[in-house]
């Protein structure tokens, strides 16, 4: 198994981050076989969504719906209304996996692997790709 | 990696739609391994539930409750509403693993792996299974 | 691929019982891969989180209030409710996948493997873990 740790800068807001380029990178010159995405933190996720057509502040905007920032959360460090950051990664996963087909994602035409952070309170955030062959 | 995609027709109406028997086809022969189901759309999702005891029409509910096809929704193209089936696969992801054991798959009595579409614009859909040997 | 089947208890009541260390115990000796984490049960999930810190508990409150146990579900066997728990599943999926490096989880510092299980019907689960050598 090939496995690498990239770095990816969030920022301070909560944020739908579309890291499709960097798997594309990673596999490079691989053949077939199945890319897991993982994300090593406890308050963020990873999604497989269309970007850059409204759908990823969609998400955002579901996410404060569903589970809100407010005071109800037993988890208190951090920001305030912080503790739904916790429960977040049982509704989107940490991790996703991908089919890839001679080196590259069998991804259809609207989808794009992301990063969702809604934790302001981290800037930088790691993202550890595998590549199992098949 | 053996992969093979299979068209699904998924009809006008939203459906949760069993494809076990889909996926059983495909193992046939195969021996032990990791089932990847992955569903190359960006408005559908597969769920590993029960099917033929109101579970699958609970899912429909659920999601019409928790996602309403209003007008919230930044992302306004095709059918009114249809924002939010945008949404939908960051917490129904569109992929799915299951463990398979001598070509079979080991699952529970009552699971059922199923092809979630919400989206009655596409009355047919694509569904890629992939077998990863051990 | 080595596959294991271990019991959980799990009691009476709605649980998010922490599995981490039963998993790292089954990839003890191994290499590097993917560790896939299933539940054979209809009605209980898999969620990667921060437990001892309200989260779990957290988790649990946030399903009540997503997933309300009421009478609004279709499928009714089982104790007043229960249909929700059938719904779960889409939601909470009943596997995981998780990076394994020299046989260690490649986990985050605050992450933990999660059982969920709103179901206070059945006592003991099962978890099945698989190892893929990558």
């Amino acid at each position: 198994m090939q496995s690498e740790v990239i770095t990816i800068r969030t920022g301070s807001r909560p944020v739908v981050r579309d890291i499709t380029h960097e798997a594309e990178r990673f596999l490079a010159g691989k053949g077939d076989g199945l890319l897991h995405v993982f994300v090593p933190h406890a308050t963020a996720g990873v999604a497989i969504i269309e970007t850059g057509a409204g759908s990823d502040d969609d998400l955002l905007t579901a996410l404060d719906d569903l589970l809100p920032a407010d005071d109800r959360w037993r988890h208190r460090h951090g920001s305030p209304g912080h503790g739904r950051d916790h429960v977040l990664p049982a509704f989107v996963a940490p991790y996703a996996t991908l089919p890839v087909l001679g080196g590259r994602l069998a991804l259809g035409t609207w989808q794009s692997i992301c990063l969702v952070d809604p934790n302001g309170d981290n800037s930088t955030r790691q993202v550890r790709f595998s590549f199992l062959p098949g």
